[in-house]
């Protein structure tokens, strides 16, 4: 049996909670045997009272303990932990291990996903990116990533580091784009549903073939009435600023990336 | 019956040729009678010789002439057909129905997709954007569309305007992040599989919450110190202009929008 203690109760931490509660549930060899949260109601609609503490004086014995906080708490909790010599692992994408006090042996459990609060999320296709300091302690991560993911990838500091950076491009990016596509569509009395077909199409495409052969539209074809149509159309500079550089950059890189 | 000429033969045009062919070998009351291309060579693996012009002059009646070809030749080949008084309509987002002919009723009939040649489509969940000059003509414009369509709207010039610059964010732009964001993948040796369940997820939530609702990532919770951080890592110049246009964008009208 591996005994998983989770340290936290925002939103990661509240979905690991209930995936490896449904774990422990189904017999698997997988306990969660405890979490910590500052105010143990925060997780009382998850776990029952005894299995969640406040203190980290009182925290049980765990084979894995998976610090779940922002990032600007990780170094701070870790510290406060009051044993020695066991495997914590934080979740976070855009920090090293080496945050971590080095009490403990150290790690990284960071699920590569958007998580929306009160939104159930399957965790058996989120990308689970590991990191540990030895070969035993990657194993055990190992064992307990697969036991909720199918997608379970080696992927050291540097690597995350790239991938958060990555991930805000084709996330927090893309979403915002898709803000302005709805705010143009409110401003002309369009309804935003036109427009997602095509946007689950441009995700689509991308099972055949690479983004940079999925490449459409006015900036890769060099079409410059269309763009300075289009750039008159604009009347918001951050609109106007978005669409210029995006088209300057698919012009300059698009056919060479 | 309604018969339907299609005039054209680059990827929207063969798209519509297999839809409707496939409508009219199914007994349904829309008739694909012929297809114009210059090369009749270019169509001939969709239809047979016999149903296929190279001459405007030979042009078939038909209830309905689709002119399907790239924006810059829609004028020149609607001047060019040979009869008066029928319902000619374009396929382009971006241009209004007053650069066809005169010497015809004009009307638009709009796919919002990206076609990708030898990929098959599904015209079902096409959006299709209607306009015409009279309600008659849009009747049976919306006959034709719903045949092939369970998303049919009237869409006006200006707003089909706005559709494509709309388009042009959630689209071209949506899918140049997506190239970037493959390109730090290759760099770093990460398999962009990994980005794959993100990029969906991020689509996903907007089945629940808008767009602006859905935002996260550092530039919305304003996160200087992840910002300096991912700015220092992008080396390439257009990387970090987009990651700059971006990140403002997002902190100046994110929460507005």
């Amino acid at each position: 049996m591996i005994k998983v203690s989770i340290i936290g109760s925002g939103n990661v931490a509240q979905h690991l909670i209930n995936t490896f509660k449904s774990l422990s549930n189904s017999g698997n060899e997988i306990e969660l045997v405890q979490a910590y949260s500052r105010r143990k109601e925060s997780l009382s609609n998850l776990l029952p009272l005894e299995n969640i503490t406040d203190d980290f004086n009182t925290l049980k014995e765990a084979d894995l303990y998976i610090i779940s906080v922002s990032d600007d708490a990780i170094a701070a909790v870790s510290d406060a932990l009051p044993f020695k010599n066991r495997l914590v692992v934080h979740t976070s994408g855009s920090m090293p291990f080496s945050i971590l006090n080095d009490n403990n042996r150290k790690g990284v459990f960071y699920p590569l996903q958007t998580f929306t609060k009160g939104k159930a999320v399957d965790f058996t296709s989120i990308p689970l990116c590991l990191e540990s300091e030895n070969g035993t302690d990657y194993k055990l991560l190992e064992k307990v990533a697969k036991a909720i993911s199918n997608k379970v990838f080696a992927i050291n500091s540097d690597q995350r580091k790239a991938l958060h950076v990555a991930a805000v491009f084709v996330n927090n990016f893309t979403n915002h784009l898709y803000s302005i596509g709805n705010e143009i569509c409110q401003e002309n009395q369009i309804p935003f549903e036109i427009l997602k077909p095509l946007m689950e199409e441009t995700l689509n495409k991308l099972n055949n073939l690479s983004p940079i052969e999925a490449q459409t539209g006015p900036a890769i074809r060099n079409d410059q009435k269309t763009i300075a149509a289009h750039e008159a159309f604009l009347k918001k500079e951050n609109q106007l600023n978005i669409y210029k550089t995006l088209t300057q950059s698919i012009q300059e890189n698009g056919k060479k990336l």
